[in-house]
């Protein structure tokens, strides 16, 4: 294999793949890139075996002077970035030879072919949409997945759906649940479990403007397999967790508040970034809020390292006082999952789910479970 | 105690004295910042014991409401930052109240009393400098010492020197050797040795336009027992490293080079950079330099990475053609240290320590020794 090619635009394609490959590999060949120089251009791609990354260079924006494929440590990266303008490079023997001006770097080559294979996708079934809409619905509720499963495997993804015209994701870790649909001119393509993890890489090489194909890969029983994104610039592809999600549905119905307050969204945020300052020390990020027609008084408490207070004035309040212990972290993280300026809390009962809703976006529903406690 | 002040101005404050506060503390008081408040303002001290630097806030930007001093754990930095405009901050029983608009953070206070006594510092022998001068001087030495002070206590230092009409500073870990002197107007002070890691913090706290006062304070047999630094912002003081330094005086002495090359300092660091890449995969980061009168040639290897080559063309050269190798993270180290935009490398023999010069300033000295290996 021999190619030259701007050290950029290769840059960019290893820094793609180099998000499938994972931080601690038992097996070198996990710790490489696969390149593969063809008539089409170069492909290259990373793996963790679960998720993979593949990126292209097209063949006008590389000469491609003898086809082949290498597998190439991860570190070349880093010293790609290092160079500028054309490099050339080139398999010898066991060895690969980098070539930009007068630097020369010659690194070890492993075995191309103990590369896994990547897996065969069937691409029939898909849907297309924009980087940045594919973002957005990411957004509104991967956070609220529990990356550990930790206590149930399949809590570690976040569920998508197409079905009767709307994709939907969820996800939950028990504690908190992220819901949100939105209407697509696709019919019915099924479900499938994403890990959270996968789809936080997959976020930080999405454009806004990438054209994407979102689709699901099934197998001869009909079950998604692979869930595959697909540019221009790369494919990623994902095997899907096995299982069953929880059935949301019915916990995801906003339910008659005997408390609903509207807050601004700003206010709210600085308020509790003040006060998780304080809460975080403790494990739990406990605070205390106190919802009345005048204040939402805030209240946060560190373990050892004292307590904050703060309040600020609702723009709109309906039904009795109410106060409740939850989790900031949480309620943090659910608001920043918020479009609009303006955040609705709705309360049905002292252990019942908190709802964290945007005015502006109804079709989004964002639970936190409230700490049982006494001393609210 | 209570005070009424912006939080800007405490945040800064608080900021400086938290760079003596060590990290991790067994004692719960070191974790503290000390507050006074009296007629000259707000004095704000943090200290590991061995280092401390008090930061001042003067009357005329403070109200004083009422005299007094907290001991505040070091967490309400984290908090004053989050605060914006006037914050109002009152000892209540064992408790501070922060006030800010709406927020109010309740804090436990720890005994000031048991706050470590801020030593008394005989400020007699000192010179005056700048911001900009003192910061110059300690960044052409101080990275040459072992923070760690693993193989000798006294390593873990720089020697500071004012003897003469001249103020000098030099560090070695044993495998290196920085050294430089400056002309002062002030005469003989003796000499001290200062932690490397107390000198990197004031680097931290120190600003370019500055006016200080640097000095020594003895005790009454004569030694160096503090040094201390002062503006009108803050005092530091540090307890200096008991022990002789190693006499490097005939080490740091320039020799006739069997072979001697100028090169860019530009072209050399983007060489080094590239070939480190590599070369720190492994532990020795040993690269090899070729010199001829027509390449200056650089070639690191890791361990199992792969390896790097690159040349330049040398400004002049001197003597003979010559090959060695060296720690390149030492050799980057000193090219950083220099003022130039040419270096200067002597080389006197195969094991003989490599000079590393600023052609633009001939007092400072550079020194790596070379790695003894078969393979050059």
């Amino acid at each position: 294999m021999k190619i030259v090619v701007d050290s950029e635009l290769l840059a960019e394609a290893l820094e793609d793949a180099s998000k499938a490959i994972a931080s601690k590999n038992i097996m070198p060949i996990l710790d490489c890139f696969l390149i593969e120089a063809g008539v089409d251009g170069v492909k290259v791609t990373g793996t963790d075996t679960r998720t993979t990354i593949q990126s292209y260079i097209f063949s006008e924006h590389v000469q491609i002077e003898a086809p082949g494929q290498i597998a190439l440590p991860k570190l070349s990266l880093e010293v790609i970035k290092k160079l500028n303008g054309d490099v050339s490079i080139e398999k010898k023997g066991n060895n690969v030879i980098i070539i930009s001006r007068k630097k020369e770097i010659d690194m070890g080559v492993f075995d191309s072919e103990e590369f896994p294979r990547v897996p065969d996708i069937d691409d029939s079934e898909l849907f297309e949409t924009t980087g940045k809409e594919l973002k957005k619905l990411f957004k509104k509720a991967t956070y609220a997945a529990d990356p550990t499963g930790k206590n149930a495997a399949i809590l570690a993804g976040a569920h998508v759906y197409i079905n009767d015209g709307v994709i939907g994701i969820e996800a939950t870790d028990r504690h908190r649940l992220a819901k949100t649909e939105q209407p697509t001119d696709v019919g019915h393509l099924g479900g499938a479990v994403i890990e959270a993890k996968a789809l936080g890489e997959l976020q930080k090489i999405i454009l806004d403007k990438d054209n994407l194909e979102f689709g699901f890969s099934k197998s001869f029983t009909g079950d998604v397999v692979h869930v595959f994104v697909r540019t221009d610039r790369f494919t990623f592809y994902s095997r899907v967790l096995e299982g069953a999600f929880p059935d949301v549905g019915r916990m995801s119905i906003v339910p008659d508040g005997v408390t609903e307050v509207i807050v601004e969204k700003g206010e709210l945020m600085s308020c509790l970034d003040l006060v998780y300052t304080l809460a975080k020390e403790d494990k739990h990020n406990k605070i205390v809020l106190n919802i009345t027609a005048d204040e939402v008084s805030i209240r946060g408490q560190g373990r050892e390292t004292g307590k904050a207070n703060e309040s600020i004035v609702p723009v709109s309040f309906k039904g009795g006082n109410f106060a409740v212990a939850l989790n900031s972290k949480y309620f943090m993280d659910a608001i920043k999952a918020l479009d609009g300026d303006k955040v609705k809390l709705v309360f049905s009962g002292k252990v019942k789910p908190i709802f964290i809703l945007d005015e502006s976006d109804k079709k989004s529903v964002h639970i936190v479970l409230p700490y049982r406690t006494e001393e609210v």
